[in-house]
C-alpha cells in the first residue's frame, strides 16, 4: 500500500503563470478526494492570507477519504516554537496532518539560512516535537535531501534521524533541484534504509526528466508516501506527475494506492486542473493527454481497429480517456470512415463520397483547419458532402467596429448584421419575415458579433437562447508572420445537455470567429432537427 | 561513446498537428548537424514525395558530421526485394545508412501483417541482406521488441538474430507502444545481451513516462545508439526526448556523445524545432524550457543570487539557456531589483520606487498582464515608474472596421487613426505639424491598425520603418468565459539588430493589440534615444 500525497495546491501553485483562486482550490480539493488520494497539501498558511482562508473553508467540504495537510518551514532561529507565527498558523488550521520542511543539505543551512549545522538540527527537532503534540501525523520534508547526501551523507542522514527521534511519522526524501538520476536514487535510498526505521516518502522534481521514475523506484524500495502534483505542475520543470505515477503503480506494478475503479476519474481531474490553472492541457501527457491514445498514420488506424492492444499499452477507458482517430493531413480513407462511424454515419471506404470528403479536408487543412476539438464543424462538413446538409440561415453581411477615442477611454465595439432564412423554413414555421437586420454592442468585437448574431437568429429559432459559449480560443497559425498571420478560432458551446466544438480559419480574426460562431449555431439547429425527426 | 540518432524528421513528424515543409526539414537537418548528432533520419522515401525530394536536396547541404539516414519497412511479402518499390526508393536515396523496421512481436506479424512467423523472419533477412550490398550501414529497428519479448521471448530474440546474421550493423530495440517500465527494460536488455553479439540500440516512446530513463538504462547496459527526437516530438505521448537524454549523458553520466561545447546549441535547436513545427515551445521542458531555470518565489531568488548551485542542478549557460528571475504575483522586492539590474537599472531594494513598481505590477497582473516574454513592456513600465519615461506620441483615437458583405465575399478591414506628438519633439525635430490623421487597410483588423499606426508615426519618426513584427500571439485568459474572455496579446518585434517583446491586455482584442503595438514602437524610439545619448 502506498499513500498518494498531492501537492498541486501548494508546490503546483508555484508554477510560472499559475494562480489558483480560493474557489479553484476548493474545487480541486473536492476532485482529488473523489479520485481517492490520501493526502491533499492545501497550502502554506504562514505565507499568504488566501491559504489561511482555504483552511477555514475546506473544513466545510465533506471529504470522503482525503486528509487535508498544512505546510510550513521549520521554526525560525531565535524564536520559541510556540511564538513562531508560521508554526502558530499551522496549529490554527486544525487539520489532521502537517508537513514541515527542513534543510538536509549542509550548504543550505550555512549559506541559505546562515545558521550552524547544529542549530539546523535543533530547529528540525523542536518543530517536529512541538507539532506532534497537536497533530495526528507530522511529516518531515527533507529538503534537498539527495543533493545534501551527495555533499555530506552523514549530515543529511542526521537530519532524518533527528526528525525521526522527534516523532515524525514519515521522512520524505526531497529531490528539490530535480537533478538526481535513477541509479543515484537507488543507491541513496538503499543507504538511507540502513540508517532509519521510520517510514520514508519521496518528493521529486523533474529537472533531469527523472521525477516519475525516481518516485517509482522509491516505492519499489519501500517508500510508503509519494508526493507529486496533477499534470506535474510545479516550479521550473515541475514536480513528479501523479497522472503518470498512479496508473503505473495500479496498472503496471500492481501496487495498491487509489481504488482501481477510481482511475477512470484521472482524465477528468487532469483536465480540471489544466482548466483552473488557465493553461492549455498538454496534449502529449502520458495516460491523460488528448493525444495519449490518438492514432494518425493510416497503417496504425487499421491495426488498432483489428486489435487495440497492438498499438496501445493500456486501454484508454481505464483512465477515462478515449481513443482518437485523427482526421489529419496523413489520413487515409479508413480514418474518415472510422470518424464518420463515431458520429453515427455509415460510409463505404471505396465510395466516391469518401474521396470527395478527403479532398475537401485536405483543402481545408492546407488553409489551417484542424478538426480535432471541432467535431461539430466536421460533422456539418460530412453532412454537407453527403448531401444531408441543411441551410438554416444565410449571411447578408456584417460590420464590426471597434473604436477608441483617446488613451484614457476604454475601447467600444459594435456589430451590425443581416441574415436571411430560407423560404421553406419561413413556410414551415409560419413566419412572414425572412430577413433580420440588427445590431449589438460588446466589450470586444467578437462579443458584439456573437450578440448580434444571436439576436438575429432568435427571432426565427427560439432554441438558440439555450446555447451558451463555454470556451473561445485563438491560435495564430504561422506565428512568425507577424500580424499577417492566420488566426484559427476554436469555440466550445453547450445547450445544457451536450457540448460541441466548432472551428473557423481566416486571415481576419473577426471572420474566423464568425465561421466558428455560425457553425456553433448551425450545429445546435441540426440537433433540434434530429430530435424532431426522432419524435416523428 | 554513444551515437545519437535523431528521428525528429521522421517519427517526430508523426506528431498530431505537425507538418514540416521541405524547407523546414532542411533547416532542421542543418541545425542538428551543427549540434553534432551522428545520424539524422530524414524520412521514409517510400511513403511520400516530400521525403523523396528531401533526399535529393539534402545532398546539397555540406554536413560536417551527421550522416543522413533513410527509413523504410522491410520488403513486402510476395515481392522480390529488388522489385519492392519501398526498397528501391531507399536505394535511390544514395545516403550512407538506412534503417529498416521489422516486426518483433509475434502478434504483429500474424495479426497486423497476416503472415506466418517464418515468413516474417524471411522478410527481415532478405531485406537487410540486400540493403547491405548498397549501404555502409544498415540498422534494424526491431519494432515492438519489448512487447514482443513479453509475449514470446524466443521469437523476439530470433528476429534480432536473423537481422544480425543478414549483416545488420545495429539491432535497435524499440518500445513502440511505450508501455515498458524501467525494471523491465533492465531485465530484457540483460537477457538480449546474452543472445546477440551485434551492437544494440534503443528507440523508446513515452506512453508510461519512461522514454528517457529507458534510453539511458540501455546506454548504461551497453547500447551504442540512442534514437529520439528533439523536444520528444512524436505520435501520442512522443518519442524519447534527446534534449533530456543528451545533457544527462554528457553532464551527469560522463558518457561521450556530442562534443561537450556543442551542448550550448541545444536550447537553440529545441526552440527552432518548436518554431518550425508551429507549436508553442513547452515551457517546462527539462534543460531547454523557458522555465527550466526560472525562479519565482522570493526565497529562491535571494538564495540563487548567493549561490546558484543551491537551486540549480546544472548551469543554464551550458545548454544555451538562461536563468530567469520572474516578475510575478508572488515576487518580492529582490525580484524587481534583479530584473532591473538585468536591464541595466540599479535600484535599492528598500527604495519607495521599488514599492511603487511592485504595486503597479500587482495591479497589472490582476488584470491579466504577464511580463514574461514582454521585457520591453516591463522596461517601459520601470522607466515610467522611475520618472525616466518619455512620451513619444499620444493616441487621439482610432476606429477599426471589419466588414463582410456576403457569405462568398472575403472580409475586409480598415483602420483610421489620429496621433499627436509632444511639442518638444516637434521643436527638436523642426516639425510644424504635430498631428497625423490617417488610414490603412489590412486582411484583418490588427494588420490594418498596425499599418495605420506605422503610417502615422513614420511621418515624425522615420526609423519606425526599420521595425518588423516577427511574432503575434493571442492568449485568451479565463478561457471558460466564452467570447467575454480577456485576450492577452504578445508581440515580438525586431529592427534587424535586436528583438523585443511587448504585451497588451484588454477585454477587446483590438485594444489589447493596440497596447502591445504602441509599446513595440515606443520601445524602438527609446532605443534610438539611448543611442543618441550614448553618442553625445
Amino acid at each position: 500500500m502506498v499513500y498518494i500525497y498531492d501537492t498541486t495546491l501548494r508546490d503546483g501553485a508555484q508554477t510560472r503563470g499559475v494562480s489558483f483562486s480560493l474557489e479553484d482550490k476548493l474545487r480541486i480539493t473536492q476532485a482529488l478526494d473523489e479520485l481517492g488520494v490520501h493526502y491533499i497539501e492545501g497550502g502554506w498558511p504562514g505565507s499568504n492570507p488566501k491559504d489561511v482562508a482555504y483552511f477555514d473553508e475546506v473544513r466545510k467540504l465533506k471529504l470522503k477519504r482525503a486528509k487535508v495537510v498544512a505546510f510550513s518551514s521549520t521554526k525560525r532561529k531565535g524564536l520559541k516554537v510556540e511564538e513562531d507565527p508560521n508554526i502558530q498558523q499551522l496549529v490554527r488550521t486544525d487539520v489532521p496532518a502537517v508537513t514541515v520542511f527542513g534543510k538536509s543539505w549542509d550548504l543550505h543551512a550555512t549559506q541559505g539560512l546562515g545558521i550552524t549545522l547544529e542549530e539546523n538540527l535543533e530547529l528540525i527537532y523542536q518543530t517536529v516535537e512541538y507539532l506532534k503534540r497537536y497533530f495526528d501525523e507530522v511529516f518531515f520534508d527533507a529538503e534537498h535531501f539527495f543533493d545534501g547526501y551527495k555533499s555530506n551523507p552523514e549530515y543529511a542522514v542526521k537530519t532524518l534521524k533527528v526528525a525521526q527521534e522527534a516523532g515524525a511519522d514519515c521522512l520524505v526524501l526531497c529531490d528539490t533541484n530535480g537533478g538526481t538520476l535513477w541509479y543515484e536514487t537507488e543507491e541513496i535510498i538503499d543507504a538511507v534504509l540502513k540508517e532509519v526505521s521510520s517510514p520514508i516518502g519521496i518528493h521529486a522534481h523533474n529537472d533531469a526528466d527523472m521525477a516519475v521514475v525516481n518516485s517509482l523506484i522509491a516505492v519499489k524500495k519501500g517508500a510508503v508516501q509519494v508526493q507529486g502534483t496533477i499534470n506535474g505542475l510545479g516550479e521550473r520543470t515541475g514536480n513528479a506527475n501523479l497522472c503518470s505515477i498512479i496508473p503505473n503503480l495500479v496498472l503496471k506494478m500492481g501496487i495498491e494506492c487509489i481504488p482501481k475503479e477510481n482511475l477512470k476519474k484521472l482524465y477528468h481531474v487532469s483536465r480540471l486542473v489544466s482548466e483552473l490553472s488557465n493553461r492549455p492541457h498538454p496534449v502529449n501527457l502520458p495516460y491523460v493527454g488528448e493525444n495519449a491514445f490518438a492514432h494518425k498514420a493510416g497503417v496504425h488506424v487499421s491495426a488498432v481497429e483489428k486489435n487495440p492492444k497492438l498499438y496501445e499499452h493500456v486501454e484508454p477507458e481505464l483512465l477515462g480517456n478515449k481513443r482518437k482517430i485523427m482526421v489529419s493531413e496523413l489520413s487515409g480513407r479508413s480514418n474518415i470512415v472510422s470518424k464518420a462511424k463515431e458520429l453515427g454515419i455509415e460510409l463505404d471506404k471505396k465510395s466516391p463520397e469518401v474521396k470527395k470528403i478527403l479532398e475537401k479536408i485536405k483543402e481545408l487543412e492546407a488553409q489551417g483547419y484542424h478538426f480535432e476539438g471541432a467535431e461539430a464543424s466536421f460533422e456539418l462538413l460530412l453532412k454537407e458532402a453527403l448531401g444531408k446538409g441543411k441551410k438554416y440561415f444565410e449571411l447578408k453581411g456584417f460590420r464590426v467596429l471597434t473604436e477608441k477615442r483617446s488613451e484614457d477611454e476604454e475601447a467600444y465595439a459594435e456589430a451590425t448584421i443581416k441574415v436571411e432564412i430560407p423560404e421553406e423554413v419561413a413556410r414551415e414555421r409560419g413566419l412572414k419575415e425572412r430577413f433580420e437586420h440588427t445590431a449589438a454592442e460588446g466589450r470586444g468585437p467578437v462579443e458584439a458579433l456573437d450578440k448580434a448574431l444571436r439576436k438575429a437568429l432568435e427571432k426565427f429559432y427560439p432554441s438558440i437562447k439555450e446555447v451558451k459559449l463555454t470556451d473561445y480560443k485563438v491560435r495564430i497559425l504561422n506565428e512568425t508572420a507577424g500580424t499577417e498571420a492566420s488566426p484559427r478560432v476554436l469555440i466550445e458551446s453547450t445547450d445544457g445537455k451536450r457540448k460541441w466544438g466548432t472551428v473557423g480559419v481566416s486571415p481576419n480574426i473577426i471572420e474566423a470567429s464568425w465561421l466558428a460562431l455560425a457553425d456553433a449555431f448551425k450545429y445546435k439547429l441540426s440537433l433540434e432537427d434530429e430530435r424532431e425527426e426522432g419524435e416523428l
